[in-house]
């Protein structure tokens, strides 16, 4: 089959070998993908991994054991948990000790003609949801996930750092359930479609000292610090990006004035694809700056290394 | 006055002025001061502090205009409120963004033979409580913000990283509401003494993987990079110790295992007060390694900062 490979260098091959399925997997055709800020880590060296890159995708489910899922159109979420230990025992596959992460770390990822998840990891996505929303569900969930780990009573004032794409969606969930949120990035090409529902822009933080609840999603070491400047004592640092540098930073502002930072990672699909259904005119078209053939993937990954590139999709 | 002075230099002095004092405030005439980390970390720099060096004292009020107060022996919260702000209004005037501090921000300190604080500030110690004992509140105050800040079950598996004192204090402290307790630190001298109650003591933390909450007392940079690989997923490490440096440090942990980390600084006098009352059987006085008349000031500091120090008293 086709495959984006990752081996030490970015390669678009023919060859791969189609993936074979264990009893409870289903394998799926894969019709779009979207390339994440975390596939450009990858290939920075982060978590070591080595395969078929991918883990956002729309496909349709072509085998498994399960009939009535054959032909269906699906997202997937892409931890896949051992089922067994304390953590999955709670429902907390997410954090299973034992996990292996789509395209991340030791399981081919999406970016081919084929890929394999268990069937518990598959989402269906009603008709009225497109290829091209739908493919949006694994980063709205990543959103999403700050609502499951903050209570929000709605008169916080909230700011987002960073107008990539994660920074962009959470500022459009966190919209939905509280008034006053600022979305801060420096591009303003980027900003100009960050402005759904009652989000704010704004080039710089000047004005956001004191802020309760700061996002940082700017994937650099510069925004913890910028964060820290602008959340309120006792205020809430939420980190959504993971990032392979380690970089110097000064910390004692956490202790000084007693903030809490969050880390937030993945979210729960049925999370995401709830949101996107309660509002349809949430606009994730607008965010697809890109679209590639698959074999074009090798310049679909510098496009997007590219500041100006929000979301960049590779059609199969 | 007699006066340790940090203004670029280390110095003892014998001419420094006595301080005068504004309604409301009270002259203490000090009668024994604790040399803290912090205090290290202001004569490398930290804050750009200048003046009367000095936050942890017990002495005998001498003059203000509440009569009651005079002749009293007390300790006193080391942070001056504006007494107006919004936070000063929600009682959490330690988080005042006008407000200076004992020793530390803009308030000459302790180290002298007077020093002023606001009435409000000060506690009045109880007869049964030794001056050795006393100077210890206000660390002790400081460990007890873990449990203001903290809601624990008991059933917690806690490590605290650090033998230092204030590392000693916060596990002593937790171990009065958790049983199961780890105080790690490199130094068998310290650790000896710090096995109070039910803390149990080691020198690695390889056996402390998959902690709950790790309290991070070291103030190095390292101790934070550690707290990440002890912590399970979605745990908690609190932050004590206020380090100058600016380390690199890869926090990528942080937003993989959803772990939460919590700035905690300076807590409430009656806290520490009331703890200590509680237990008279916690050793402070075992904690005490050196102890200076305020003449012996520089050659105090100098013993501080050695690793094997823990405790370093100038007497006035």
């Amino acid at each position: 089959m086709r495959a984006v490979v990752w081996d030490g260098q970015l390669r678009f091959v023919v060859d791969y070998p189609d993936p074979e399925i264990q009893p409870g997997w289903a394998r799926i055709r894969v019709k779009t993908v979207g390339i994440c800020r975390t596939d450009l880590e990858l290939i920075n060296g982060y978590l070591g991994f080595s395969g078929v890159l991918g883990h956002e995708f729309v496909g349709i489910v072509e085998s498994c054991e399960e009939s009535r899922w054959i032909g269906k159109r699906v997202a997937g979420e892409i931890n896949v948990a051992c089922g067994h230990c304390s953590w999955c025992q709670k429902g907390q596959g997410r954090h299973c000790p034992n996990r292996t992460t789509l395209g991340i770390d030791r399981l081919n990822g999406c970016m081919a003609d084929y890929c394999i998840l268990p069937i518990s990891n598959l989402i269906e996505i009603p008709e009225g949801i497109s290829d091209d929303r739908a493919v949006f569900i694994e980063p709205l969930s990543a959103a999403c996930e700050i609502l499951e780990q903050l209570t929000l009573s709605g008169s916080e004032r909230i700011v987002v750092l960073g107008d990539g794409r994660l920074g962009i969606l959470c500022a459009w969930v966190l919209s939905t359930v509280v008034s006053d949120v600022t979305l801060i990035g420096h591009h303003p090409e980027k900003l100009m479609l960050s402005a759904w529902n009652s989000v704010k822009i704004a080039q710089d933080s000047n004005h956001c000292t004191g802020t309760d609840v700061v996002v940082e999603a700017t994937g650099s070491a510069a925004g913890l610090a910028e964060a820290m400047t602008l959340c309120r004592p006792r205020g809430i640092i939420v980190l959504k990006s993971t990032v392979a540098v380690s970089a110097p930073v000064n910390l004692s502002p956490i202790v000084i004035h007693e903030l809490t930072v969050l880390g937030s990672r993945c979210g729960q699909f049925r999370h995401g694809l709830s949101l996107m259904e309660q509002h349809p005119d949430m606009p994730f078209e607008s965010l697809i700056t890109n679209r590639f053939p698959i074999e074009a993937a090798p310049a679909a990954f510098h496009r997007t290394a590219q500041n100006s590139a929000i979301k960049t999709l590779l059609d199969l």
